[in-house]
């Protein structure tokens, strides 16, 4: 059984929730990919690269809440989305470029996803509403960073952008609605879309949260 | 209940324990959140790099040991803490600067502090004495680490300084003092203070451990 | 009890693959060790490299099937026998430059070894084909990963060489061998010889994969 299966237990809307977590999969690992080719990796390099990034928040989530081994691991769709984005980089890498503006946008809402799910699966395994909020974010940003430890370079996230404060925001209205008992059906929604219209308006008009006074290098 | 209170469940001190645990925990904070204002991070970056040196140590003790989630994650008063530091780091960049005394202090006392209190917890769960030694000198020095590689830089324990191997020296007179029977509030206060000192003085002194031969980066 | 021996426990083999075992650790700390050295590090740093190289990918496995606390703390000769590739390589550098072939050699066969007794340790713990395959590639490769990331670099394996590729063979050579119920101890030495063959004619002949487009960087 899929995690986010599990995780959406109480819902309505299982298969379109699967065809989301798969795209914004898909779109994490495509992420994920094009920084491993710019970088020159070989093809296994790309394909370690692409699983990272789509499964490494998940991984270490599973981790902090002894659900082991990893649903990234056992669960065989996330290898095989992740494999398929690898070599469509690798086959296809114009293909890809002209794709950018639906990967931008399967991000942005797996970022929400990945968000909801990870507090949720953190709720269902008992832990307390800091833990939730904390796992997840970490299920969102986690492969993201994993990808720029691996690549060399600072995370991306800790630099600029809106993109863990909108997993943040994310996962503090799923795990607060749960609380308050809201529906679980809506507070997902709503979860996920202000995380998703955050991050997607951010991008498009070049928000970002203030730096602390610094040198900087980038 | 807190990590270290039950770790010390068998002193008398657990008060002042707690107090010489939240200071250990501001100062590595601190450490974390000034590296990474420096850095240039924005101020979500900030944050995280600051809670990631303050429990990052602890968290793969725990992992390793089983104890899911964290408490890093669990306990509240560890993300209070690393909050508070950082956002007095990135609000208040000149008081911190005068801090820089009490800070290395606290600092130093968090290294025997964290070093004997996880190799405290490594034996509560039962686990052998390398265990013990080894998983205190990961929840002393593990943060530390952790922040380094997410700066994109060479741990700086791996490469100068008496840090690793002073909390070295705390974990194995815990343990060994652990196994030789001696009274535990007896044995806690010389392994704390053994790590202190060491360190304490070898930044005083400038002491450092020899370098292997190589071309050296730094 | 030895992971490996536990791992191998169906086989007649015991006292080899110890040998192997141990001899395929040291030649994976010395790597650690080499490096760690060039780069400058002092003695503790050297010493963490070692030991991360030669035990990292099973930690990491171990915390993924739940094997807490990991066999590379709690079993002391995989410690004791990284020290000794340490302190060989600090004390008598020249010495270890003239054990280069023999220490590649052995590289090579603890790529094949960790390979196959990671994927049997996932089977063991009833863990299905996919999680064996990928647990049996982190075992063999992980520490060198860990290594890279500590010394601020791209990992080596992500960027050329058949390296985790002849992991990967072996791993799938044990898995499916396991499946298709063929004898325990013919299929784990076809395993471990492929990927030992595989590694090893790809450094005399200085086979690669083919890089994906990039600029590269090394």
């Amino acid at each position: 059984m899929n995690v986010h299966e599990l995780a959406l237990a109480g819902l309505n809307d299982h298969r379109l929730f699967t065809v989301l977590d798969l795209a914004g999969t898909f779109a994490f690992a495509i992420s994920g990919a094009v920084a491993a080719r710019d970088r020159g990796l070989d093809w296994f390099g790309v394909m370690v690269i692409a699983f990272a990034v789509a499964c490494g928040g998940g991984m270490v989530r599973d981790l902090c809440i002894g659900a082991v081994p990893p649903a990234g691991l056992t669960d065989w769709r996330y290898l095989a989305v992740s494999m398929a984005a690898a070599w469509m980089t690798i086959a296809a890498g114009p293909l890809v470029a002209r794709l950018a503006h639906p990967v931008t946008l399967f991000d942005s809402l797996g970022l929400g996803l990945f968000a909801v799910t990870g507090a949720q699966k953190a709720m269902i395994f008992d832990h307390n509403a800091e833990v939730a909020v904390l796992l997840g974010v970490v299920t969102a940003v986690g492969g993201g960073v994993a990808r720029d430890v691996l690549l060399n370079r600072v995370p991306v996230i800790l630099r600029r952008e809106i993109y863990a404060s909108a997993a943040l925001v994310g996962a503090i209205i799923e795990v607060a609605g749960e609380r308050l008992g809201w529906v679980s059906s809506g507070r997902t929604w709503v979860a996920l879309m202000s995380c998703f219209l955050l991050r997607y308006l951010s991008l498009r008009y070049k928000w970002n949260l203030p730096r602390s006074s610094g040198r900087g290098d980038d």
